[in-house]
Formats: structure tokens, sequence, C-alpha cells
């Protein structure tokens, strides 16, 4: 009896979502996900957003088992589960031939697994699930077979985003003509720039955006423009997204921040036929920062969009609650979701209280969350 | 009495509007208006959309005076309409002295002239009005002092698009460091392909739209992508496109000609701030084209945007009564405009009369008008 309790075995990790700041889009390698050009991040805290995944072992248990969100995966006939699957067992067997390991334990690494993973956050609202989930599955497969060393590589293959929530901070995402290269590094970690806040302003949106890996092959082979950025612009804008974040200079950092989501954006028009990822919303957003910070007359806030019409909004600690008022004032909310709108661990005091404003377009933002850098997968 | 009314003379021209293929954006000069790139474009019929120009002498002129739609213009305040002047009479003077002209023909190059102006089309709606403006004012000087050889690059410092307008059917404005080899010439003329059809879907929009001086400005200063196209990109497309049209190869022309202004519009999203001139209903236009070419099973129609948010759909004689059926359907008039929806000398019969079809979004088009390639400017 107290053998077969000794192989059930379970682990419950969390894997935070990130947001590009130098924008990933077009792969050397559909299968492999290695992009044509290096990226940067911050990895936001998975007290806000994440994907918390339980990996469990049992002898009873006769194959591999995915379950997300209470759905049930078809691992065969899904080839970006399945690999990380394939890879984490790989890198197991590999470690324990490599410490020359009994042969028991080199059989642990054949046992079937099973995975339940749920999202703290809606998962079709374009909020980059896909990163967290496969970072929080590759992190725990990672902790149950004992794997060590940088998983970023596996999560990668998963889902190319996926490898800069393996790390927490500030993350640079290697480009690599070999797949072993390609991977995640912290440049700086989630305590570097303390004062840094984001908000997530959810769009509402029935329209389901064109998918990010049809969208970026249909770039690389018709945009004109795409091969110019990645060999002439991205390096040169990482450079000085590194120094502004080092520096904390939140006004070129902010700069830099915007210049990119404009230029995914335009590679996105020059695409043929165009993909369209932001809508009315999103411009109405774009305008609202230039005409804040303009009123201002300093830099308090910088926007960025991916492949979707959702706002990441950036701002320092002491200009946040002001933002969030101007955003309550400017896009207020539809009647019956005032209490839900913001979504905050932070204390912001709204000066009008929860009154809708003599606004006739309510409800254009479904709801914001207030977030920050955070650190990488955990154990929970 | 004889000697009075010889003179007053009075010349009435008229001059067309053009539309950009290969697109025309950013200067080499701004007071020269030198672009960056050479550009290529179709001049539109002046029978559907023309300035019409009238210029005057007469002993008792006192000083220049033009008026545009009945509205007095300060040639002092108005640097473009006062170098048009300018360069004319330059032009007067040392064609009168090579020529060895009497001392009274030297004389009547600095007679005062009076103009009047006026577009048979929306002055603001964003229809190239300063292509056609600039195109008759110069073209009325030349015939009033009698001006010979191409005056296309004295139209071109009134309105850079404005030295197209200079030269009937399809133009090549051509790129150069000296003004004086910055002109317009005639690729071929109007009648090479006359199955080609215009329709300019005149998009309602109280928005202004940024003025496309200052838009070019800011993307040269700031557009990480401009110079790439200029030197890289437009070349290449000017060769194809001029084989495209010289062959009448339709696909190919259409494909180039979305892909451009697909580009022009990247490039105003990689500006800094971004340059919006697409919105909404440009896009339900762009998405249109797409699923009738797709429908259609092959490519009947292409777009063109220039900066502003009307359409100009291109499409071939057999399909044009068709398309103007589909532009009726999906985007029908407002109910008091149904008459006047449709701006054609063509005969298209309507199947469903002018019934309003069951669709929510009317009005979205103000209205159409059907043309085609045509002559440059004439006296009339």
């Amino acid at each position: 009896e107290m053998q077969e309790e000794e192989q059930v075995r379970k682990i419950t990790c969390c894997a935070p979502i990130n947001i590009a700041i130098i924008k990933y889009w077009g792969k050397l390698c559909e299968v492999e996900n290695l992009p044509l050009n290096s990226s940067f991040s911050i990895t936001l805290n998975y007290h806000d957003l994440c994907t918390t995944t339980t990996v469990t072992t049992a002898p009873s248990y006769v194959k591999d088992q995915v379950y997300v969100n209470d759905l049930w995966q078809d691992i065969n006939e899904n080839p970006r589960l399945k690999v990380c699957f394939e890879e984490m067992r790989r890198l197991a067997r590999k470690q324990a031939i490599s410490e020359n390991a009994a042969a028991k334990e080199l059989m642990s690494c054949s046992k079937k697994i099973h995975v339940q993973s749920v999202n703290n956050f809606p998962t079709k609202a374009g909020l980059a699930s896909s990163a967290s989930g496969y970072a929080a599955l590759t992190f725990a497969l990672g902790q149950l077979l004992g794997v060590k060393g940088d998983l970023s590589g596996v999560a990668r293959r998963g889902s190319g985003s996926a490898c800069r929530s393996m790390c927490g901070g500030f993350v640079e995402w290697l480009k690599s003509e070999e797949s072993k290269n390609s991977t995640a590094k912290q440049f700086v970690d989630e305590t570097h720039w303390p004062e840094l806040r984001v908000f997530i302003l959810v769009v509402s949106s029935k329209q389901k955006s064109f998918g990010s890996t049809v969208g970026m092959q249909r770039s690389v082979e018709t945009s004109a423009l795409l091969k110019h950025r990645i060999e002439n612009i991205v390096p040169h804008r990482i450079k000085v997204l590194k120094q502004a974040v080092l520096e904390k200079d939140f006004c070129l950092f902010a700069e830099i921040c915007m210049k990119e989501s404009n230029q995914l954006h335009a590679i996105c028009m020059d695409t043929f036929p165009p993909l369209r990822y932001l809508n009315n919303v999103s411009e109405k957003i774009m305008n609202f920062v230039y005409s804040y910070n303009e009123r201002c007359g300093s830099t308090r806030v910088a926007y960025t969009f991916d492949a979707g019409p959702n706002a990441f909004l950036f701002t320092l600690a002491p200009f946040a609650e002001d933002l969030a008022n101007q955003i309550y004032q400017v896009f207020p909310p539809s009647k019956d979701c005032t209490d839900t709108f913001f979504k905050t661990t932070e204390e912001f005091s709204f000066p009008n209280g929860k009154i809708v404003p003599d606004v006739t377009d309510c409800g254009l933002i479904e709801y914001v969350i207030c977030t920050k850098p955070g650190p990488g997968p955990q154990i929970v």
C-alpha cells in the first residue's frame, strides 16, 4: 500500500502571460516555431492572469490525457501538444542516462500523465492563453519528470510566445537557425522597475480575430516590408529598448513600445490580402493615449496591441489612478457592468463614484485588468 | 474701340483629376514639390469630374484676382498660387525673349489676370480637387500667355499630383533632384485600354481627413519603412505595372493597384503618431472587393485609396453593370438619395429597381461616380 501511494504523484503549477514590446511576427520554421526576429516582452503578474496546470501520474493510467478548461484535447490530433510531451520525455531520458540513473527511473520517463489546465481569465478573449498554457504545461511536466535546465525551447514548440512566459520580468526571445539556441532569456527580473503598471483593456468584440499563425505565414509570403523590418529595424530597437528598461526611461520605453505596435499593424496592412486586427475601439484607445499624453504635456502612458483589438497600456504608479479614472470617463462600462469593470488588486478611488458619465458610447470596453510585471512559472 | 476689344481676352479650360496607382508619398523638397519616388496614375474623364477655369485679361485690371467656387483667394497669402503665376510669366518672358518678340508682346507677359475656377464635383470630399484645380490654372495661363512646351512642372509647384493631370490616359511622374526634370509623361493615352471602368465610392464622412502635405512630412520624419519602400519597392512596381497596362493584364494590374494602396496605408500606420485615412466603411469596401473576386473565382475588381476614406474601384466593361448592382446591394443609399446615388453616363439596369434592400447599414456611401480614363486639359 505504501508503495502504491508513492506511485501517485500530483504537481500543480501556474504560469503567466506575457506582452511583447518588440513584436514576434514571422517564422523561419513553422514546425519548430523558430522566429525570423528576436523579440522582447514583459511577463505579467500571474495573480492577475495565469494558467494553472495540474499534472498527475498514477499506476492506473493507461494513456496521456489533457483537459483544458474541462474540455478533453486529442493529443494525437494536436501536434503542438504532442511535441511537448515527446520533448519533455526525451529530455528526461537523456538526463537519466547521463546521470547513470537506475532502470526504474528511466522507466518513469514513460509513465502516463494526466493534465488538467484552467485559465483564470477568458480563454477566447485574445489574451495569449496559449502562451501561459504551454508555459504551464512545460513547467509542470518538467517538475513531474525532474528535468533540469532551460525548458523555454520546449514551451516554444507548443506556442512561440510561450517560451517568453518561462521567465519572469523583462525577457528576450532570441532568434536562431538552431532550435536549441532559440530560447528565452531574462534581461532583468520583475523587481527591476517596480513603478511599472499595465492596464489591459478588453475590447468588446464578437468578431473572432484571424489566427496569428496563419497571419504570420501570409505576411512572410506577401509583405514587401517585413524582411526589411526584421533585418534592419528590429535589432536596433531591441538595443534601444534594453537601454530604456535599464535606465527606467519611461518616455523612450513608451515611444518604442507604440512604434513597434504600429509597425506590426503596418506589416499586417502590407500583407496581401491585408490583415486587420485593430478595430474602431482600438483606434479610439490609440487616440485616447496620444491626447492624454498631450494634455499632460509628457508621456505618461503607452499602448501596444498584439494580433487582436485588446489594448495593453503601460504607465507608472503615480499616474495609475488618474489613468484609471480617465479610462472610466472616456470608455464607460455598460450600465450592468459598473461593479466588475475594473479588475484590480490596487485601490483606485473614482471621484465620480460609479456614475456612468454622459457618453453615448458605453460598453466599448468590456473590462479592464490592472496588473504589473511578475515572475515566471511557479509551483503552487 | 477696336483696339480696346482686342485687349480683352478670355479663355476657358477644363482639367481632369487623376488617381494614383503607384502612390506619391514623401517629398524631397517641400517648396518645389519634388517627390521622393516616381508615381503612376490614370487621368479620369473630365466630363465626370473636372475643374473649369476661365482666365481673363483686360486693360482695366489693376491686379491679379483668383476666385475658386466663387470664393476670393488671397494670392499673396497662398505661396502655391503665387508660384504658378510667377512661373508662367517667367516662362512667357523667357519664350518671348528667345523668339525676339516685340516690346509689346514682352509687356503682355505682365498683364493682370482674373481667374474664375469651379469644380463640377464636391471640393471638400477628398476627390483631388487641387490636382484638377492647379492643372486647369496652369493650362489656362499657358493658353492665355501662349507658352509652349511641357507645363507639368509648373502645375507640380501648385500641387504635386496636379502635374499628372496635365497628361491624359496613363501617366508617370518622374522623380528627380532637379526641378526641371520632375515632370509628368504620358505612358499610353486614354484610348489604349477602352474597357477599363472606374467607380468612385464617396464615403459619407464628417471627419476631415488629415492634410496630405503634413501627413507626408510626418511619414518622412518618422516612418522606419518609407525609405525602403521608396528605394527598393516602388521602382520594381512601376516596371511591372507598365507591363500590366501595356498587356491589358487586369489581374496583374489589380494586384499591384491593391498592394500599393495597402502599402501607402501601412506607411501611414508606421508613421508616428500614426495617420489613419481609412475608416470603417473603407474597410468594408476592401472586404467587399476581396469577397466579390473570390465569389467570381477571378479578379474582376480592384480598389485604391488615397489620403482619405473614398474608394476608387477599377473593373472592366463586361463586369461593370454587375458590380454596380452589387455595390447597390451591399452599400445601399439612404432612402432620400436613391435617385441620385449613381452618377453615370452609362446605362446600368438595376434588376431590383430602386428598392432599398433589407440592410441596416444604409447611406454608408453617399454616392457613386462611374467614369473611365480620359484626356488631359482642354480648351472649352
